[in-house]
Order: structure tokens, then C-alpha cells, then sequence
């Protein structure tokens, strides 16, 4: 059985749901699936399906030209389709915190994550030893004010020869190049240890503190050219009180952190999310 | 513009999105929303979708026997067609706690719920006043052991003579008659101070109390023959402690209430709640 | 059985939680709740403590003046006494919303709220028929840009009329002018529709839709000059997603408000709450 | 500087407050925490105080004989006094389950938790390696019908070999032993996948699934001889809806099982737990 999840926005238009599955009705798919939205101000359509093909010769690729024949001029649809029988492939990069990455890499041992990890990326040496207990390819790639061009060179190098298709930065301490971004638009995913956009920047723990709020957060967003301001994936928040100091806070969060990082893999990684304006459209 | 909300479930089989979006497109509706769940290890699918129809003469009734001829009897479809400028009519029984009431009250004044509010029966005059004061119909009907078949019996005739369509019971503490529900099926909403099914039964917070648990919460449900057993629409919860007695408990379980069964409500005003096997699938 | 709750912050010091539940000792208290907190970076002492005095001739005015002589000085301590059988007096400043308004009408009515309300005073009269059917006194007080200075006047008359203690902005939609602010310093308590430090001013919901966010939230605080900067009481949240419009973020906000605020009332009228350096502490 | 932690429960009786922090002022301590709770309805008062002695030649056991003397007689007090430079030591019983035990050990390793880990029991080996990777030593005690005993008896002499503090049942799928319960009262922590006292006993996410709750939880508590049924330290919840099988609720709930057992770890060794009447006092 193939099965293949399709993710289209475009303009909202009449009959446009009835077009799509009637396309997969004829072309043999059964659809197992299907969520929808439509952002009535900006008058555009989302869709989701996941649809099955019982024909032993079905071929993605073949279905793809359909698709774009059929439908994708017609409605001016961006779309992507996805075989879910291909595990995306995801680039770790840290720096010394460890929660995050322990989190993942447990996560990924006991068959919770449906994804790949070619290898963690670090510009400090410290967290090899987990990698190593892990059996995932550590390097460690220094980045210092003078070096930070060639180490995002090897970063590019190792990613592309790997074929990774997403990035997660696991608490990675450095600002990532306007390069990489654009290379991967959409697809480096970020934990940010606040409720944005309350606390843009570094040590937001210091200044939730300092702000004596009630409630701490943790955000989880994709990285644009713009600090903490990408597209919001998932938040979540704790209850905290005056009789927390800042190194409470700081462990209260990394719990945040873990648990908010690892929903947006799952949702990134089972083709969840869908992003326009700046925002994403979550479907369950 | 005429709107309609459409919600089927049957048996899982391969095509019936495509049948169904399909057959909406033929006879000229514009589907505006569409969300489906299928339980697989019931096999059953479940399809909720909002379609527009621009046609001048589109008449639900005659949609409604379309419907059934083209869809219903294939696929051995439970389905339920509404068209959405009708308001459903709901009836509120109360006892002589006052929060539920103003709350759903409030709401309602301010335009937050898409219902009317025919009347409110209660089993004791205390709370006429709040009635009074936002000028709806006031029914008393005491209930007591003797008195129990002829309160229902008016009650009944109360139901039918404004053309009732739900019931809220908003902290009603009389036990509702077997005939009441076979005729309300699933259209009896109880609001129960425990997070279901922990703590069953009468004085909920007394046990969460004793207990010691560190979350309290509330739970809407349909009523059924079974005492607080039936399918649940929403629960909340909020944190206490040892801090808390019952007092506490019951105060801070008052906010709670209030929101749960406003939330069910809306869910059920606004076609988003189907049952079956005892649960509820509740569309976003 | 006479009742105080007594409020001290100083400088932290050895010895001075026994100095003090010594001094009550020798004075014919019992301590029946004591709770204490310090900031060890700022090296300051919070106490909380509630003591019943038997004697039939306990006079709170000269036990403040023991306490005074006894202990203040000596520790240079900031400190209030309060007698547990004076009600504060709350007054109520709205709009034209009338969720915060009921909500807080309808605790008061069922005795929730330990305070007395002795009038509403609004900018409009759309709410006065909610007033009237409280029974609450309802002074509309018009703020134009001419009669800014003349309404402050007028409110400032009536709070003092009255011997209000504290001040409640349900939804109020103007700026507190800065002398009712240091008149009332730390007794203004306002409710704001997001969770703040994000999303200051006007709008607030409007600009968390725009910015997608996945949780929105309320929060209430004390005014103070700089506009929604004041110390935060109090904050609560709720989940959303990319299906919620703006103005399903702002009803599901309506909930938050309402509770937030209650609470924070709550916590003020309990004498709870501890302002220093712009932050709270607020015991349980 | 000396800092120890004192918990007390004793029936409430005037004065207890002021004789405690009094004779700790006389004996040269200043207490830098205090906080305390009265059950009303049965009249119990619960203290917990740090305290620092200055003195270097203070003697936490010369303390101890100097308090029983003074005031446990006198007030009939139930008492416990920990020197805060010792770490206590946990044991850790597993079965096959793995989360709960990345987690223990991840914080372990960052320090978030001040307590040592002399060893893991498992009644399987499946868990050793992740033991190695950490530096645990690990015992494989199997247990079937017929060594239950001899596995027991092993289990009991590990635990006194060591001096074990306290047990922790990190997914431990086997009826702990009267014996052991005797041993261990208020010692033994478990976690249970449900938000008790719903869904008691084995399968619990299948039991929620079955009911349709719309939040599942997990709950820690301490052993007693009836299921499930010891007294709560720490509860959590997490929204589900008709869209999550049976497979997602047990890895949403795994989530709250790590957080929820980690956080019960932090209270008891932080001495923040006092039981009686089988519920919880938690000091904050």
C-alpha cells in the first residue's frame, strides 16, 4: 500500500475541495485523511490529505506530474507531496546545554520520533560523549569570530552530503547565517526559552524574573533572517511565583523546552505544519 | 447565501470523501469547511462539512432527500442536516446554585451564544430574580417524591410546546427521568463538578478533598441511564493544594463549571459533537 | 476573638522571625499562619502572619503602637495591620464590556468576595441597567478631553466620599491620570488582555493573531505611570490555534479576564499580595 | 555555616509557632525559612523551618537531643530533622520502560538533582546498557512466582547494603512487598500512568481511551498496601481529544510520567513533603 501526504495553500476559490478529491478519486487514491482551513482575511485555502494507493504500479513521481497538470496552474496552488515512506533525515546542532539534546536522542532510541539523524553538529566538544553513547556522528565545528565563514561552509557541506531535509538548533548558542537560512527556509527549526514575543533575545529567564510574570513560557519557531521572530510552531508555559529564582526558573523551563521542541519535531516531521505570513497553520 | 452543516457516520470505506465532496459539488454546494476522524479500531468514519449554496431555490429539505437517495442507504450513513439560520432552542433546568446560570446568562446577553433561550425550570424559586432580570420565562416546578412524575410531565409538556431542541442542566440536582432522556438522547447536557470518572456522584469535592489530589476538575457530559457515565464534551482542571479545603475546592471548581459547560454548549450549538459507542468525536 | 493579619518587608536579618512571633507571644497572640519569603539578591525579608488575640480588651490601634515601638525601627521595617472585621471597600470602574462586570457582581452577590462595593463609576451608561439590578450605586462620569481634569475631580470626590480603599478597572477604557495613581499607589488594580510584557496597549489580541501565537493570555496588575509596566498580580492563559479568529481569540480572552481579574481581587482583598521593586509576592 | 531542616506535625495548640522559633533563636539559629499549614478540620499543625547555626562547634545530633527535650514531649510532636550537607540516596527499581529512566539520569547528570544513586534494580536486563552509559551500577533481580521471595530478600539487602533513603518505582511493573512497604513507609515513590483515583490498576490509557476523557494524567505517590491508593505528592495533566489512539496517549503520557516523577524526586528530597492521614502537606 502507498500512501502520500499532500499539503496545498492557494487562494480560496469555489469547488476547490471537490476538485482535489475527486482528482485522487480518479487517479485510484482512497483518502484516509483530509483537514482544511481557510484564513477568511486573507482569503486563502489550506488543505491536507493523506491519501492511498492500492495499485502495485503506483508511482509518486508519476502522481506528482498528474497533479501539476491537473490542478496546481489551475488554482495557482503551492503544494508539496510528501511518500511516507521516506523518513526526513534531521541535523542536530548544539552547543553545552544537554537537556535538549538527552530529550531528542531518547526520544529517537525508543522509536517515538519517525525521522533520521545523519548526525549532531556542535561548535563545542562537551555533549560528544552523549552523541558517542547515542552511536550518532558527532562534529564539532568550532565557530569564533574569524572561523564563522568556514565552519558554516563545513556545516553546508555535511548537510548536503547527508541529504539532511530539516535542522533542529537544540539550544545552539549562535546566530545562524543568512545562507543557511535561506537554504532552508522553513525548515531549521529553534527552541526559544520564553513565551514570544515576550522576551525576544538572550536571557530571557533573567528578564521574566526581573518582570516578576506568574507564568514562564517556551517557544518553538522557524528561524528567519529576523531574531526569535520566525514562524511560532508550539508554545508552552509553566506557573511560577516569587519563591522562584532565576536558577528555578531556568530549570522549570528546560522541561518547557524539551517537551516543546520535541511536538514541533513531530509535527514538522509527520508534515503538520504549513506556513504563510509569518504564522503556521497546525493541522491535528 | 444558504448554509448548511452536514454530519455522517458509518463504516469506513474506501472513496466515501470523494462520494460525498462530490456529490456537494454536483448539486452546487461550495464546501467551506470539512474535518474527518476515523477510529480505526472501530472502523467507523466520521465527516463533518459546512457547505455554501448560492441557488436561489436551494431548499434544505429537498437537499435533505437528494441526500438520502444518492449517499445515505450506499454507505448506511447515521447523518444529521442543518441548516445554519436556525438557532437551536435551549432549555435551562436549575436548582439553587446561581454561578452556571449568570454565566450562561451573561454569554447569552452578550451575544456570545447562537441559541434562544426559551425558559428556565427549576425545582425551587430561589433563583427567579436572575431570570427576572434578564427577562426570560421562569418555571417553577417542585420536584418531590410524591410530585415526581407530574413535575416531569410538565416539564415535558413545557419541552414540547416551545419546540425545545437541548437541555442544559445547569447544576440541576434532581436525577432526570428515563422517559426525559429517551427523548432528549444525547441532547441532555450535565455539567459534573469532578474530572469524570474520578468522583462520581454526589459531593465530588468532599472526596477530591479527602482524597488529597493536587488537580481538581469539571466535566460536561450527555446524560445516559448511567449516573455520570455518559459521553463526555469537555473537561477542565485546575491546580490545588493542601491549602485548599472544601470551601476553596468549591469555589475554585465554580470557575470551572462555568467555563466547561459554557464551552459544551457552544460545541453542541454549533454542531461540533458527534456521539457513539458512549464517546464523542469533537470537531475544531 | 480579635483577628490581625500583619505585612512587614525589611532588610533581611538574623533573628527576626523570632523577634517577631516573640513579640506577638509576649502580647497575647496566637500565631495562626505565618508565611515568609526572601530575595536573596536583593537581600530582602517578606513576612506574612495571621495572629488571634483572646483578651476582651485588645485594641488593634495599641498593639500597632507596641509593634511600632518594639520592632519597626529597630528593623527599619515597611509594615501593615489590618483587623480581619473591616470589609475593604472596592470601587468599580467600567466601560461599556460587561463580562469583568458581571463576573464580579455575580461573586459578590453569592458572597465570594469578601469587600464591599459601594458604587460603579463608568465613562458611559450602557452598563447602568447591570448596576441597577445589583443594586449597586451607578455614577456616570463623562471623559471628554475638556472634562478630563473635571471627572477626575468628581471620581476623586466620591472615592473619598465613600472611604474607598481600593480600585477595581473592569475594562475601563481610559488612562488613570497620575494623580488618582499616586493617591491609590499599589489599591488600582487593572486587568490586561494579554499576557504580558507581550503585547502592551491597545489591541492587544489583534496583535497576538498577527503575530500567530498559540497560547494567549490576561493578566492583571497594579497601575502604575508607565502603562501596563506595573507589578503583575496575577496571570493566567489558554490554548489557541491558526482556527481562531480574532474574535474567537477575544471570547475565549473574555474567560481568561474575568477569572484573572476575580483572583487578583481576591488575592488583594485577603491581604496576599507584597509590592516591591515593581514585582509582587504573593502568599498562598 | 550549619543549615538543617526541621518537619513537624502535631495537634494545633496556642503558642506552638512562637515555642519553635524561640527555642531555635535561644539555641543560636536564625531561621532563613519558614512556612506552616493547619488542618482545621482536624486539627493538625504541620511547621517546616530551615535553620542556620553559626556556632562552629554545632552538633545537628546535640540539637536534636536539646529539641526532644524541650518541645516533643510537651506538644506531642511528630519530628524529623535533616542536615542539608547530606545527599540522600535513591534507589531505583525498572522494568523494561526506559523514559522515566533517561530522564532521572539526565538530570542526575546536570545536577538538577542533590541526592546519589547507589544503583538500579531491574527485574530484566533490557535496561542495563543505558545504566552503563551513566555509570550506575545495575542488578538484575528477576522476579517470576516462584523467586519472588529470594528476589525480595536480594533486594532488601542491596537496599541496606547501600543505606538507601528512598525508592523510587521508575516504571516498575511488579507489586512491591508488604515487607518492603513496612521498610520503606512514605519511602517507596511510584508513578502511575493515570490522573488518580481515576482509571486505578493496570492499562489505564487504555481505560481513559475506552471512557473518552478529554484529559489523561499521571500521578506520584507513595506506596501503601492498597493499589494505587498512597498518598499523592504530584499530579499533571495533558489535553487529548478523539483524535489520539491508545499509542498516542501513552507517549503524550510518558511526557507527564517523567516530569510528573521528577518533580515528586525534587519534594521528597528537598524535604518538602509531609504525610498524614494518607495525603500530603507540600511546602512550597
Amino acid at each position: 500500500m502507498n500512501k502520500i501526504t499532500i499539503l496545498i495553500h492557494c487562494k480560496d476559490r469555489p469547488n476547490i475541495i471537490a476538485s482535489i478529491t475527486n482528482f485522487i478519486a480518479i487517479n485510484g487514491g482512497n483518502i484516509v485523511y483530509i483537514d482544511q482551513h481557510v484564513d477568511r482575511e486573507q482569503d486563502i485555502f489550506f488543505i491536507r490529505l493523506e491519501s492511498e494507493f492500492s495499485s502495485a504500479d503506483f508511482s509518486v513521481d508519476a502522481f506528482k506530474t498528474l497533479f501539476k497538470n491537473a490542478l496546481v496552474e489551475k488554482f495557482n496552488m503551492k503544494w508539496r507531496i510528501y511518500s511516507s515512506d521516506r523518513k526526513p533525515k534531521m541535523a542536530i546542532f548544539v552547543s553545552k546545554y544537554d537537556h535538549c539534546l538527552y530529550d531528542i536522542l531518547g526520544r529517537y532510541n525508543s522509536g517515538e520520533l519517525h525521522l533520521e539523524i545523519p548526525f549532531i553538529i556542535s561548535n563545542h566538544n562537551d555533549l560528544k560523549p552523549i552523541a558517542d553513547s547515542f552511536k550518532i556522528p558527532f562534529y564539532h565545528i568550532p565557530v569564533t569570530k574569524d572561523t564563522k565563514e568556514d565552519a558554516e561552509q563545513k556545516q553546508l557541506e555535511l548537510l548536503e552530503k547527508f541529504n539532511v531535509n530539516f535542522i533542529v538548533l537544540a539550544r545552539y548558542m549562535q546566530i545562524v547565517s543568512s545562507k543557511l537560512i535561506s537554504k532552508y527556509t522553513n525548515k531549521i527549526i529553534n527552541i526559544h526559552h520564553s513565551f514570544l514575543p515576550a522576551f525576544v533575545g538572550a536571557k530571557p529567564y533573567h528578564s521574566a524574573h526581573k518582570r516578576g510574570v506568574k507564568i514562564i513560557g517556551s517557544t518553538s519557531h522557524y528561524v528567519t533572517e529576523e531574531l526569535d521572530a520566525g514562524p511560532i510552531i508550539e508554545q508552552d508555559v509553566a506557573y511560577v511565583s516569587h519563591t522562584h529564582n532565576i536558577e528555578d526558573l531556568i530549570a522549570k523551563g528546560r522541561d518547557l523546552e524539551k517537551i516543546v521542541l520535541a511536538n514541533a519535531i513531530k509535527l514538522h516531521t509527520n508534515r503538520k505544519v504549513m506556513v504563510y505570513n509569518n504564522k503556521t497553520v497546525i493541522f491535528s
